[in-house]
């Protein structure tokens, strides 16, 4: 599965807590090396994090006075990327040339999102996480994959492994249960709806629903990097979570997690038992994106057969692109879970 | 030495022993990653290892029902590569394009052996280790070499090197006698046939025959990958090698030894002796092998230069690639050991 | 900031006393592996550091009879590279294509110097460390940096990051004092006088002039890979250093350090305060060079901006390359220390 991404796109870079004041911080997006830090208000900035006079990293660096300030030969700049001192020098020619790339930051929902593309005005706000209903629980982590963000986002949406790799966990043994999925388009993604799902048999779905019922389950890709998996079981468990990617670069993908919960019982009382299984399915799944990227690798390029219960992968992978979903997507189709 | 092997051939892949019922096994061999398994008859199959769904080794899968189920979404595949089921899927259509490579697998005197080329059935059978003498000792050991297999079968039959890599173990000082080495074409190999040579000074010939006597002495080179090496030490020594190679990649290679000797003394009390000398030739050999192979690395590249004392090195090299031996090379010529 | 040397210039290969009479000694110099070793009167040679034959190191083998000996098949080669016998071999046709190329080698000042373009005679001796004055202190260090030549030899000769990366131990606070530099073109290389300097405020100028006084800097650069660095404070104190750079390959190189000091107080109570201030300083330029080196590798390539106070970088980039400096960098300029 190719290393692929939009870049002109919103990315989670850190959590605004990880950006305090005084230090400057490192990060990879998109293959490229970025520093974030906070002027003397205290609002995010993000510069490549190459000096442009010697491309010693700034995020060796300091912040001094608002701005930052190289560690090599002291040269500053502000959150737009320019250079605002040089010392030593007398005169001040040539100010253009000693920029550096800057991207848009902002903050929202706790993280510190930046624009893939340098130097541009982004359009839109990055993606803003649903309001939990009244009476969530939110529980957030971040987990690193060894693998390109199409392995993790297909992975996150893919409902057959769920009955192999989390045997137990997630669901029982597949092919018990003939289901429907509703396949569609959204405005900014896909969504499969699966009707007719029995409540999944392992433990996270008990832990959710101890008495079952009616089943309401979406799986949806939200462009560009956002794996959105909604459950409804019975009238009161309502259950969802975002896996927001970020591409650390073409062979490593960082997951920021948003899920939230609402049962019957309260949410900790439940937090206790959901967070380790919920865990639990992220291990399995790291080691297996990551035995996936690893042979990719190791025989030159991916080689891979799709079958009809393969339903969002490859669609991700167009939109990604750019493109659309295969004509005909859209559909009903019939698997068993 | 560049990298070179004989792909539609026979080459061990395994022990016997080390191929356990329930578990799957990876290996490489000839750069390419082989998952081994045991059917529910207990007989061996080879697959390239890697689902033909998500790329995924088959090797991180189980063995369930007798035939390789993948880890990540249980595609299962028989001991020919058929896949013969997709979890959750609806239909049976397209199952062509769902087989993985399978590679010819046969166990033969205690080894697993796979032959190199997939989907191909073999005309031939692996080589047979010919049968011990009467009241012969047999010892095996697997050793493993980082270098490629021209370079450590080139090792394994040059005589000039014995009397300094391995000085007091195997020769002493070289150039005391001049012998003959008779070179000659075999129906699957190459045959140096030393004569009148002495007894080898070292201590491994006094181990084997503490009286000396009329050497006989043979090394062969026997396609694709053996180097047998045969002494008889007056009437009563015999002694005869077999490293029996796998390339394992271009630059690593496994050596499974396997040695059988006969002497005055019975074989119970030779070993203790004779074993702890063998490996310490065999210690010697895979650090110079992997020192040739660094350097050849680091410059880019082999230039070697070749002297008449080279009998049987370059003449491998020309079998390897399907060729001949230079013509003219059967021959006699002297040399000093 | 790409790798440039002059292939055809002595380079320091080791100190004298790191060779010892029975053992070779592998160094890597330009990037090429040389094994040094001394013969029979202790003279220094050097050698491509791969036998001829299997291209083992020689540095692998031993010193025997005065001449380097390969320690697979006993190879035998003198200083020259000339091979002196080949084991087992009965004849000694072909001993022209036996040899290995052979580095003109020397020893002087307590370095074993070596010319780094094979099979050639240096028409010119090494470059001779001045004397030191009466009554001086010498220290020597070797450091290593993991940058390549250049970048190493415009960091030693850099000015205006002594004030940021140096901060307390060279200079303080940068941007105080507008002086002159004064550019100049040296038989073999380039100088720059500082004129009008006050003392620097670290803590080493204020250790070797506690008083203060006129100061006299000179920072020059010697081909092919010479930064020395001269300062007079008042009449009594007198500073220089040579850092005798060695490429290792395209991203290593060693430095031979020899400083030279003289001040009113004896060197023996002197030295125990200056050592650690310039070891700490040579810690935080090889910190700052490495880090350039590898922002430079992991952007695949370099992209520098420069100005008017970068005085001597760009020019010693010309002069490795065989070129002269620009038109009219010989001039005075202004700046701010």
């Amino acid at each position: 599965m190719e290393a692929a991404w939009i870049t002109p796109a919103w990315y989670v870079a850190c959590l605004s807590e990880e950006l305090t004041p005084g230090a400057p911080l490192a990060r990879t997006l998109l293959g490229t090396p970025v520093v974030l830090f906070r002027d003397g208000a205290g609002k995010a900035g993000a510069l490549l994090d190459r000096c442009a006079h010697r491309n010693v990293p700034l995020s060796l660096g300091r912040v001094a006075d608002g701005v930052l300030q190289c560690g090599y030969h002291g040269w500053r700049y502000d959150g737009d990327g320019t250079c605002v001192a040089v010392p030593g020098l007398c005169g001040e020619g040539g100010r253009q040339a000693r920029a550096v790339p800057a991207f848009a930051a902002r903050e929202q929902d706790g993280f510190v999102w930046v624009f893939g593309a340098p130097n541009e005005t982004p359009t839109r706000a990055p993606f803003a996480i649903p309001a939990p209903g009244e009476g969530a629980t939110v529980v957030r982590r971040t987990v690193d994959m060894e693998g390109p963000l199409l392995a993790v986002l297909e992975n996150a949406l893919d409902v057959p492994h769920t009955a192999f790799l989390h045997k137990g966990l997630f669901r029982g043994n597949g092919g018990k249960h003939r289901v429907t999925a509703r396949l569609s388009r959204l405005p900014d993604g896909l969504q499969a709806e699966y009707v007719g799902e029995p409540r999944p048999g392992g433990l996270a779905a008990k832990i959710l629903s101890p008495s079952g019922g009616v089943v309401t389950h979406f799986d949806r890709f939200l462009l560009p990097s956002i794996a959105q998996v909604e459950y409804r079981l019975g009238t009161d468990a309502h259950f969802i979570s975002h896996s927001i990617c970020t591409p650390l670069d073409a062979s490593r993908t960082r997951i920021h997690a948003v899920f939230s919960f609402r049962t019957r019982l309260p949410g900790w009382l439940v937090r206790p038992f959901l967070e380790p299984v919920a865990l639990r399915i992220f291990e399995q799944d790291a080691v297996i994106v990551k035995a996936q990227a690893d042979a990719v690798r190791r025989f030159g390029g991916e080689k891979f057969t799709s079958t009809a219960v393969d339903v969002l992968g490859l669609q991700i992978a167009r939109l990604l692109k750019g493109g659309e979903p295969d004509p005909g997507w859209t559909r009903d189709l019939e698997l068993e879970v």
